[in-house]
């Protein structure tokens, strides 16, 4: 089969171009990039170089939808609902990891992202693609928008919680740390490693834009607006996202409880893990651990001091956070084994 | 004047070492370690070379309260309680960093810390070192014990809004990153190099017991029982606290408020700074800024959308953590201007 | 074809874990440590949570050759040695990470490692197992001793130029700036978190062991008594080795006669990659572009000013330095594809 | 006295403002930057915030010279030569941190630098700003050219060996490891987190601009043409050079006779500390122990395999690399103690 990548030149298209290339169901047919068209993508990625000699092709949507049968997207916000109707009338499937068809509610695009959706009615078309939730909608999905990176730590770490109607949905504090990729590849200020080597750097502590992603999802597994407290913190890692969410119980619960509710949730899941030891230095989830895999580690505690109920989750935010599970869509899509491309381990130590 | 530090060979000792050897109104006359007793203690602190030729001897606590006027403590927990009374009757003035005489409670060092108190009739007489909240009981104390380091980032930032009763203190979230240092000099797997090396780790995400501390101050401060729900997190740095605070409104408030009820609180003091910007990149407290430097930085950001105040406050936790906060206690207790020896300013870039 | 695992709780071990484990031809049949004896082996190496339910069994030598047909050993130095016969006599094939059978003279432990050699009728029958440089004697190997890690670096940066006869064999300098991985699994002061995070460490200017191999290997190939200068210093990253070659030419070259050489030295070898470029900004070889990967990244500039040709070359230290290399030589000898189990590549950015 | 710094707001200017804003004997009277003109300077260097409300003017050599006695330059290369002639007409006394001063020869300004000196007639008023080895002319100069960072580095761990006559001139080999300060403030995708972190990446294996100074200084010191090989390598840390010098000896030497050769050339140096221990894990100079501080640390080893001689030295880039000497030198051109302002000590462990 094969796939194109339309915006390859980026963290999160580079990371799919490595994935994609070692996929033995597919082949790279077009990986675009305005910038760097006609180089190879190795000078941009250069992990890639000796696999491939695949060179960058300009952006043409058009001319991308003819080279390809499933296209992944990995553009900036606001770009592909701007062709994306083109897309879907020549049927072509397309997994797009920007934000641009996340949400379900136009409004939602004016309140958190600023401006007015260009393509509103495609948005009920579009299947939210976090397989743990939607995997039979994906099955049957033209186009697919991929969560986004803390949305999908976010999500993953509270899903079974709320469900369960265990805890107060209207005081969930979801604390993020994470990487310098989440930030992309274009260098700033900012992001200059004598500035940002070292930080614990608050960076959004309100009004984070996946706030709105994770209330859509929890909100629908509860059949409750559920409303969550957001802050990001830029730490000194470059991959990885740890997901600390506060949540306060209704009534006092027991360790064993909260892992049937979890257990069951993800009966089966190949790609959760739960982590949760008395002994040794790996007792919870930590991103280190994931690094380069598609896990999701997810962990727990109690305490009992306030009624509070700690829940903890670990991504590679360029995997599991963005290109591993644009491939595991891609997989459900196309009826191949899920975790096909997306075996690797995280290495340790590293 | 002659200070002493018993337990100089770890990092908060070593810290205090590099304060006072610089500080111009005292002579460090002793400095004891067990373990390195007779060893240069350049050998120990290896930054100190050249500045000294101090050796460390034997931790004597009879001895050394004839070496020294003032003495500084920075033994591990449940040391110093053993054999407080003695030095309080020949009459030595004590500074302690560690957290012997921090809670007035006895019952609280069974409950957070596991043992019962061998000199509770001390916890009385004993002051809560930090000088933002107690600098007249400072001046006149004999007994000083020096905050934990999460403790004092965590009641200066919350301090000023908790004793406005703006805010629900039954649902106060403290969410902390912490640098290795705070693990102390001890080598251990969990802070081998190759496996602490960019973690997000969950070290202590309920239970901690710096929590014990924060409940006493801020519920002295408002004068009702205040419960906290505290995680840390230790973060791929070596020195540094950042301190999350999620709070909840009773009724919305403006940012100018807010920066009242702050400015108020701390008029004069001379460690605590405001970060608060809109535009470059420092817009928020961030340890990176004050390594090595005895300040508290401290800022906010409302959340219209859950009701929520957030506030942030960053420290070294070696410094105003710790030895710079001890060194402040001693300069108030001694009559001496509050920033003597405490006037560098952090690195930047580093 | 089941294969063993001699020492595995250390980095090599967990390292082999994690390539054999996913390895399509072979099966793990055995994982020895006598510290972890009955624990799961991702209680040690947490990255292999949820791939295997293997667990570590007691390090007895006879009945781990009765359980594989491939033995890895990935114990200390000195260790092997005393039990090699007794492998050799069963006719298991064994691939030892330790350095007891890299040198062929017997006298060079005494000289390097400080101990007489316990079978030192195996040396002569051991084979250096570098492929790029033994190749077919890998193949009909039942001994093989995988090179150590900085040897890996600074033998393939120089083999190439040292055979060409155009430098100076006695003045041949090797830089070499390694991660702390390299020091094993075991914490130390010397490699706790808050003592080695930042270092540029010289932690062996002169006197380091891997001189030896360096110098057995380039002698043998260009049958005259070379002897290399060596320094060792750790930097602040866990993988990785950067080995930076300082030669000096007999006579002035042109880059395209270096590459000219290198390209030939390594025609069609399937883990050699040459990096040079003169635009963009992965010019050079970085151990950051391959950790995790197998492959050893070679570059090179020519000095005028001096004569000198400096070769830099990039490996990470657990993969083509140990345990891919292992993989790598097992593969080798069983007649496989020499990629297999090893196609991976490193990840960007990380 | 009145000091100002003319070029602010990169990170040599920071730290300018930072020694200068605590040093006893000035006032910082202006601080330039055409970027940031009429800005606070805590918007750029957040560290100083609190400690002064300074604002940066426009970088006007004429108006900068009237508010001034002792004018600090912190420009790119290639910009104060071009006004410098008019400085010095009006009898400003200037330190220079750019490298428009330190060479001797207009000819290395074209070959080393690739442009023509504007103002060559003042290359000999202007004095090498290395105390340790201009201090009289330094005391005498109006014109005071600081070194290098690298070439410090390099020039302070060879003086004393080169004058000695014990090795080979020919045969210096000095391979550096710095970190991304050195860069600069300016973004680019080579210093972007992403990118940098984790490096050991060689930026400049040969044709470094600092070899030209160090082979000046050297040659004037043993009176014959020195010829050097220099690589620079970044590393992952902020601040900090370590240079590695292998070089050759002519004769065999003891430690005893070294350390006498050193100890005799650096006597009384306030800002040099031999650095070298047979035990502990601070055995040789590492920049981890000196960032923050105006040290230069020296250690070395003798390596009878190869004749070699290792000579490591350690500095902070941008202390004793730039604006901690340019410091020292203001200090000696005033007749005040070479230390003062400079007396701080690095943080341990950080």
């Amino acid at each position: 089969m094969r796939v194109g990548i339309f915006g390859a030149s980026g963290y999160v298209g580079g990371e799919l171009l490595r994935l994609l290339l070692a996929h033995p169901k597919v082949e790279v047919s077009a990986a675009t990039s305005n910038t760097y068209a006609n180089e190879y993508v190795f000078r941009v990625h250069p992990n890639l170089k000796g696999r491939t000699t695949l060179k960058f092709i300009k952006s043409n949507p058009s001319k991308v939808a003819d080279l390809c049968d499933v296209l992944f997207i990995a553009t900036p916000h606001g770009v592909s609902s701007t062709f994306m109707p083109h897309l879907m009338e020549v049927g072509l499937r397309v997994i797009d990891v920007s934000a641009d068809f996340r949400l379900k509610n136009p409004e939602d695009y004016v309140k958190w992202y600023g401006w007015h959706h260009k393509s509103p009615e495609l948005l009920k078309k579009a299947v939210y693609g976090l397989p743990e939730l939607h995997r039979e909608e994906i099955r049957r999905a033209q186009l697919v928008a991929v969560p986004g990176c803390m949305a999908t730590a976010g999500i993953l770490a509270l899903a079974p919680i709320v469900k369960s109607g265990k805890i107060d949905i209207n005081r969930i504090i979801l604390d993020f740390k994470v990487g310098s990729s989440g930030a992309g590849a274009k260098p700033s200020l900012s992001t200059h490693h004598s500035e940002h080597f070292g930080v614990i750097r608050p960076y959004k502590p309100v009004g984070h834009r996946h706030t709105a992603e994770i209330e859509q999802e929890l909100s629908l597994l509860c059949g409750e607006k559920v409303k969550v407290s957001m802050s990001a913190h830029a730490v000194n890692v470059v991959r990885g996202i740890l997901s600390t969410c506060h949540t306060f119980l209704k009534e006092p619960i027991t360790p064993v409880e909260v892992w049937r509710i979890y257990r069951e949730f993800y009966s089966n899941e190949p790609f959760i893990r739960f982590i949760r030891d008395v002994k040794g230095i790996y007792r919870y989830p930590d991103p280190k651990i994931v690094v380069g895999s598609n896990y999701c580690d997810i962990g727990f505690e109690i305490d009992d001091h306030t009624d509070r109920l700690v829940i903890l989750s670990a991504i590679d935010n360029l995997m599991k956070g963005a290109a591993g599970t644009a491939v595991q869509d891609m997989n459900i899509m196309c009826g191949w084994d899920e975790s096909e491309g997306l075996r690797y381990l995280a290495l340790h130590p590293v």
